[in-house]
């Protein structure tokens, strides 16, 4: 049922899928960068799983397999970036460069992006500010899925956050989370095993509280992290509708429910008030606060202190964010990347498309 | 049992406390300002509730009157903000003050702020970033309550985070909220009435789930947003985490369970990594990244949108962060703040020692 691909072949096979459909050699390579150090970090939802998906949005025109990715507006501190419709996994790394290459001179760089498309595994783009000493933020909106508090309609993406902080000895700190109580992937991973999701993921389309894993098919919704209102669900709320004004409203890009859909088949929202998806950056150097050797001296401090936290048993260990995605990628660096047989089958009928062995 | 107070009344009585001990006059204006726009917008647990432990911080040497706040490290979007020891409502309002100065040459401004105290509401300190056509972020670390994901530890404080959005015609988007499931204040209130809290606010002193509303009381601890595993307490953890590096370890204050403790009859904690508590705050110019007027005609789509999102039924409608808040303002400018009777006691025995009359 499932099979296991070393790192290097599924590398090759993506990068020349990416060159097929057109894309340079240095966009294929940053693309396949992306969305492979997902499969490579444990977030299988994001990685090559959804290399059809991609093909299908350039298939259906919707993805631009050679954008002309400029800045349309800056200050020493911020840029709007356009990405002239292109993947999501190419206009993301050029964004967060220029917020890196702000913050060199400015402090910080703040980068909002739009027209752009899915970027991927979030934590990627934001730690690309580690090996400069800096701080790395990264968000995006997304297709509605998510029901604000005290509503049945589908009004917010999953809007994910990242923020990698550098350290010292210790491995650096990376977060990287969906605004819901839980991500659409955990959701579709449930849904393979026909099994129930926990209460408090999704609701029905009454709004009804429920444990089908498919209540998005018929016309349910997910929930903004905290779950219901007596749990903080309000919060979750807010914070998904950050990610989106930042993303979306600040650059001109669609926004709420007027996000557009990753599944090509899905009609674009009628009245877009923006153009494509929206992303936003941030990078901010370290020693623009306090020398970097002092900062993770303390960060080191900081992680030591909450990794030995006295754990509620002894089968259990308190996890700084981005331990258990290091922990994989060491795995998967070492004895590969497993992929279930649909996922397999898929890949195949992609490489007869485009003349690609696996 | 209850008792209403004219806001001026109120606003009279904290100024003259502030100056009798010791303020000069703009920063004790500042101080009662930010102290009783948490009573106006009903975030009770955090306004004139907390004059009488101010006053105890000060009494034991904790608290500053007259901080001389300064500038230890800058570039042209960032600032590192000694306070002094001063009072959080009055270097709050000095660092976000910098940001703002900031945003207008750079784009944005950004400060991380060491040796403060508590600084009140959050939302207060983002909200001063509204005239000025910027969006304002606050955050700040305090005292350990909450154990990380897994943990019986008390590492982190309930560390908010506060976002001010500018619209147009429509108010502004105002998120001001803890990164638990539920506010320590919303747990006091519980306590107050002697009533159960919600299972996934607290847990006991070894972890279990539990309803006691005084669980704090016996070694137990506030739960991250998510409140556990399953329902995403790890995202929780992870937010409360970032407020506090970004507060204390970039700047130099005191983090994770080292942060100084809000009651003054708590021992300061050994060892302490740096000085004080920490804040950290933003500004960003709207028209760093588009015009004003565009973003402020799409946050009014945006709100409206939002606003008019499909309800659950007919009792619920949807609300914008900062809605329930602005409300109460109104409410209260116009017929009063409801104070508690052992509050009204606490006000009294202030009076009598400072020779003010509520």
């Amino acid at each position: 049922m499932e099979q296991i691909f070393a790192h290097d072949t599924l590398y090759r096979f993506t990068n020349s899928v990416f060159k097929a459909m057109g894309c340079n050699p240095t966009d294929a390579a940053t693309a396949t960068n992306v969305l492979l150090s997902a499969d490579l970090r444990g977030v299988d939802s994001h990685g090559i799983a959804r290399l059809t998906g991609y093909i299908r949005l350039w298939e259906g025109k919707r993805v631009n397999a050679n954008p002309r990715m400029k800045i349309v507006h800056e200050t020493p501190s911020t840029a709007v970036v356009d990405g002239d419709a292109g993947l999501g996994l190419v206009v993301a790394p050029f964004a967060m460069q220029v917020a890196i290459d702000k913050a060199k001179n400015a402090g910080t760089g703040w980068v909002s992006v739009r027209n752009s498309n899915h970027f991927g595994i979030a934590g990627y783009h934001a730690m690309m500010a580690l090996p400069h000493d800096m701080i790395g933020i990264a968000m995006t909106n997304a297709s509605a899925l998510v029901a604000p508090t005290f509503s049945i309609e589908r009004m917010l993406g999953t809007n994910p956050i990242a923020v990698a902080i550098p350290a010292g000895d210790q491995p650096p700190f990376v977060a990287d989370f969906a605004t819901t109580t839980a991500s659409n992937g955990k959701l579709e991973i449930l849904q393979r095993k026909q099994k129930e999701a926990p209460l408090g993921w999704v609701q029905d389309k009454e709004g009804n509280e429920s444990t089908d894993a498919n209540a998005l098919k018929s016309a349910g919704a997910m929930l903004p992290l905290g779950s219901d209102r007596e749990h903080g669900s309000h919060k979750g709320y807010a914070l998904g509708s950050i990610v989106d004004i930042f993303s979306a409203v600040l650059s001109g890009a669609s926004y709420g429910p007027w996000a557009p859909p990753f599944p090509a088949y899905v009609p674009m929202p009628e009245n877009m008030p923006g153009e494509g998806l929206g992303h936003f950056f941030g990078a901010m150097r370290i020693d623009a606060f306090r020398t970097a050797d002092d900062f993770k001296a303390h960060m080191d401090n900081w992680i030591t202190r909450f990794r030995n936290a006295r754990p509620a048993n002894e089968q259990q260990r308190v996890l700084i964010p981005g331990d258990p995605e290091r922990e994989m990628e060491t795995e998967r660096r070492l004895h590969g990347i497993p992929l279930v047989a649909s996922i397999i089958e898929e890949l195949k009928v992609i490489g007869i498309k485009f003349g690609v062995e696996l």
